[in-house]
């Protein structure tokens, strides 16, 4: 998989997400809607949606809010070796909205530092907005981060994104992996 | 060299450095330096250097790390004023390198809500590196995080900055006002 730089110029910069791109929120979202509601959810219940939006989960948001909740999420399938990867090809930074959920900033920190020890703390930013971000490639599954980006804009597929058509989609880090491969021949 | 739109129809945006430019580390360093050797340099001293590269202060910076350095410090002089208005006129977001240093995630978070009521988590980044932010101004006390913006550099005045000359340079926070109320007539 070694794709050696056609030019020893400057690496890219990627902006890469934290939740539902590196860290799956979605198994802690469905045992909180089973303790609040005593079952889980079924996939066609609530893919294509946005899960705190179902009956019954008008409370889940909250959970947002609590200490623990970001400290402990797995990652996203093949979210490791992709993102090894990327921060050996190009300058990865990891672009987190990290400040609505203040007990989240030294949760991240530690989930990062547990999950990714190649990157170093220059490699984080947590911010409330990413509107003054300026890479060369953003990847994100928010349509709302990506809209006003002047790089290239990449979305990485989540349940509550299927529907969003003017973006590049990647569905997974493998897709993720084999876009940045093209783009290094570039 | 970026030129801002001589009429514009949007806030244009100001990246401002929070350590040395909002809060004052000065008096905790001279009061660490005192601990350390038992007296306080005199101003002659340490002006025009940085602080920590004093005879006897060969360990001081290793207090940034520690619990609670940057939860009490003080404002800089005419801050608070300064970033009340500079927050009217312009859209301000506070960006500052944090990750350096664990603990000040929170503690820098709590000193803003308490000294900066009036601006929300949504204008907070912070940040390893300021290599990738994007905005119209950036004030700074440190040289490095202005020379590669792209945006219009503003030096604000610390001991430590003193013979840096590339950088439109302003001495305190009523300078600050004052370029800032002219840019708004350009």
């Amino acid at each position: 998989m070694h794709i050696p730089d056609p030019q020893p110029r400057y690496k890219r910069s990627v902006a890469v997400d934290m939740d539902e791109v590196l860290a799956n929120v979605l198994p802690k979202f469905l045992d909180i809607y089973e303790r609040l509601n005593g079952f889980r959810p079924a996939r066609e219940e609530y893919w294509g949606k946005k899960i705190y939006l179902l009956p019954g989960a008008s409370t889940m948001r909250q959970e947002l809010f609590k200490p623990g909740f970001f400290a402990d999420l797995p990652l996203i399938e093949g979210a490791k070796e992709g993102l090894e990867w990327l921060n050996a090809h190009f300058e990865v930074f990891i672009v987190t909205a990290a400040q609505e959920f203040p007990h989240s900033l030294n949760e991240k920190y530690q989930w990062l530092q547990m999950h990714f020890p190649q990157l170093t703390w220059r490699q984080y930013v947590f911010c409330g907005s990413k509107s003054i971000i300026n890479t060369d490639y953003m990847l994100d599954d928010h349509a709302f981060n990506l809209e006003h980006f002047k790089g290239v804009p990449l979305l990485f597929t989540a349940s509550h994104n299927l529907e969003e058509q003017r973006f590049i989609r990647l569905n997974n880090w493998t897709e993720v992996v084999q876009w940045f491969e093209n783009e290094l021949k570039r």
